[in-house]
């Protein structure tokens, strides 16, 4: 593996094609101190690009933890003016945002969950500005991941630190393109597979859509009116175009909220929170997870559904072929940046305001009464299986069959 | 060496004796990222006992480097709201400030002198309440350092990566006691012996201390009524005793500012904004720098003599003996935490309340009046020799030898 060559391929797509770098911009990157070389090399780029400041935000997973452990939970109840400034001032100014993801998938287990969900809380609340702006599309903004040794150590547990730690590398960089000659040139052709497939499911006038797998999941959502699918990247509301995740592999859309009716399984792990939820499932009756369960990490999924009450209704629906290039490399990365790019995934919580037309100029109440939920929370979770089958019944009656054996009939 | 072992006397030597941390008090750290092993230990310890909360700042020596060759000037003008709020709103609320060094002590060779002054004094000046709060000994602050390879390999350059990595922290435990069976008894016995010379000074009825040497320094400086040598460590106003500087082995006082007379000669090589200035000189008159050289580093010697107009004159003179634990080492450090500690030094810019009775109640104007320099800048620049000699000159006439061939006389 040219270690040091794809690095480089990668800040550079993570700076033109990830963020859309413009000049003057300020970036804003948000990283583990495990993932200083790859920052370094981001700003590198960063600057090439023309960008006005770099400012990176360091955090250390040991000192948080050390937090979470020794702290009264009223520290998790205040964000200190700094910390809200720092987020909502360089999102009125119009920066970019990357995170850089490199946690220890089992970072926080064992912490108090209560802790961890008043700070997303309070976060979530005080950086209310960060937050619209970024979610309605007037700021770019990506994530990415990093190798890093304790989450390598997760991913490949028969390995040594550094046969991990590469082995990591080299999964993220197959993942992202990054090991191909000319990465940004792959995403627009990449970026262009997703057009077909969207404008397709967005002319379907689809009603609903029922899953149905041999894990149990047997669970039919619901679509609006104006429902759009998206995918690949986005479109920020300036015109520009930029890549939120990298990789993705992922369409999606928003269905209506308290619309979901059935039962669902997890088909992979999930990290929330630096901790591993396995082998759950969720029951909906009107949109409203009414029944959950977990053999692995059941206090961890019950503060995520309890979060708020827009946590108990699905935000998200997305497709991705179990037959995905991610898919195929058969690594559970443990971490959902990767992960439901390998198979078709929910999330509860927060739905996008892109997926309805019109849906940037909707205030918060618009976009609730035509279905979009809302929430302080938005986790995916991975649904997908091999024998996935999904139908959609259109509005005028008709049945298409969508997903055939884990991957597009179409 | 016993590695693991030294790092965790250390860390709670820092803890204990450096910060003298409280119950629910609030602890901020900011390191660079190539520390987070000693920041990690520190917060540990911190916690034992009974931090309300420990906040760490990791900085990045590259990325800065990157602002400085590619952001404009303006960028180094202008403070963001977060970072004045982060230093400010700590301070107010009691918090200690510990910073860790690990600089390159040539990280910024090259830079632009004229942004990295801007920056500091943007800081400095957005910074007041955090400034004032540390200076008139409000608020406890502790300054360490620990080892990095970009450091070591500047102190030993013929060592491996490795071995200068490991030296230097040899170094750094030695010379901050942390290789003891108990660090904070070694700095209760060390404390107090500063204390009977710190007295004898302060008796001595001071005017004039006249240094001279070989090297061509020949220069005389006035002390105040009501002067205070200090030493050791601090009390804090709330009556608590914390140590700034880890290690250190000076007595310091601060002299009449407009009343220096003559030329000294720099002894070590100084690290300023991560460039390193040697064989320099100053020449005062009726205190103020007139004329000035260096062998290398002019720029930057310009840019820190030029920085104000308080950073023309003196604001500590402090006494080391040549014979000093850290001199004996026969280290230079390329840092002035540790290489103040081996020589005789002077610093330009602000001077001390704590050096002049009743200097905590002063206001600035009042502590000027009395000799008192002020100034945004602080630099220690080290001038002792092993054949410094200084004659005090007292209030009553006397002449008083107290170094003699660079040691203290008594």
């Amino acid at each position: 593996m040219n270690f040091n060559k794809y690095l480089e391929n990668y800040a550079n797509l993570i700076v033109v094609s990830g963020l859309n770098v413009q000049k003057q911009q300020t970036v804003v990157i948000e990283a583990e101190v495990e993932s200083v070389e790859l920052v370094r090399l981001v700003t590198k780029y960063a600057y090439r690009q023309g960008a006005k400041e770099v400012v990176v935000r360091y955090s250390d997973e040991v000192v948080t933890r050390l937090k979470y452990e020794n702290c009264e939970q009223s520290v998790f109840e205040t964000v200190p003016t700094w910390l809200s400034n720092f987020k909502n001032d360089y999102a009125a100014m119009n920066a970019c945002f990357l995170s850089i993801i490199s946690d220890d998938p089992e970072a926080f287990k064992g912490v108090d969950p209560t802790k961890m969900a008043s700070w997303s809380k309070s976060v979530n609340k005080e950086c209310r500005v960060f937050r619209d702006l970024l979610e309605n599309s007037t700021n770019a903004w990506c994530i990415v991941g990093a190798s890093s040794v304790k989450w390598a150590n997760r991913v490949f547990p028969d390995m040594s630190d550094k046969e991990a730690y590469d082995a990591l590398w080299s999964a993220i960089f197959k993942a992202t393109k990054a090991d191909q000659e000319d990465p940004n040139a792959a995403w627009i052709e990449h970026r262009a597979s997703f057009e077909r497939r969207v404008k397709y499911l967005n002319e379907l006038n689809i009603d609903t859509l029922t899953y149905t797998n041999n894990l149990g999941t047997n669970v039919k959502v619901s679509l609006m009116e104006g429902y759009l699918f998206a995918g690949g990247g986005n479109y920020l509301q300036n015109g520009l175009y930029n890549i939120p995740n990298i990789p993705t592999e992922e369409i999606f859309a928003s269905p209506i909220f308290d619309k979901t009716e059935g039962i669902v399984y997890s088909s992979l792990p999930l990290n929330y929170n630096g901790n591993i939820i396995d082998e759950f499932y969720m029951e909906f009756k009107d949109g409203r997870v009414v029944n959950y369960g977990a053999k692995k990490g059941y206090d961890v999924l019950k503060e995520m559904i309890e979060f708020d009450e827009g946590s108990h209704y699905l935000g998200e629906i997305a497709l991705v072929p179990y037959d995905s290039p991610i898919s195929n490399m058969n690594i559970t990365f443990l971490n959902t940046l990767f992960d439901e790019n390998a198979v078709c995934h929910f999330a509860i919580g927060k739905g996008f305001s892109e997926c309805i037309v019109g849906g940037y100029e909707m205030t918060k109440e618009e976009l609730q009464e035509k279905g979009i939920n809302d929430s302080l929370l938005h986790v995916d979770f991975m649904i997908g299986t091999n024998d996935l089958h999904i139908v959609a019944s259109s509005k005028d009656g008709q049945e298409i069959e969508v997903f055939k054996e884990g991957n597009f009939v179409f």
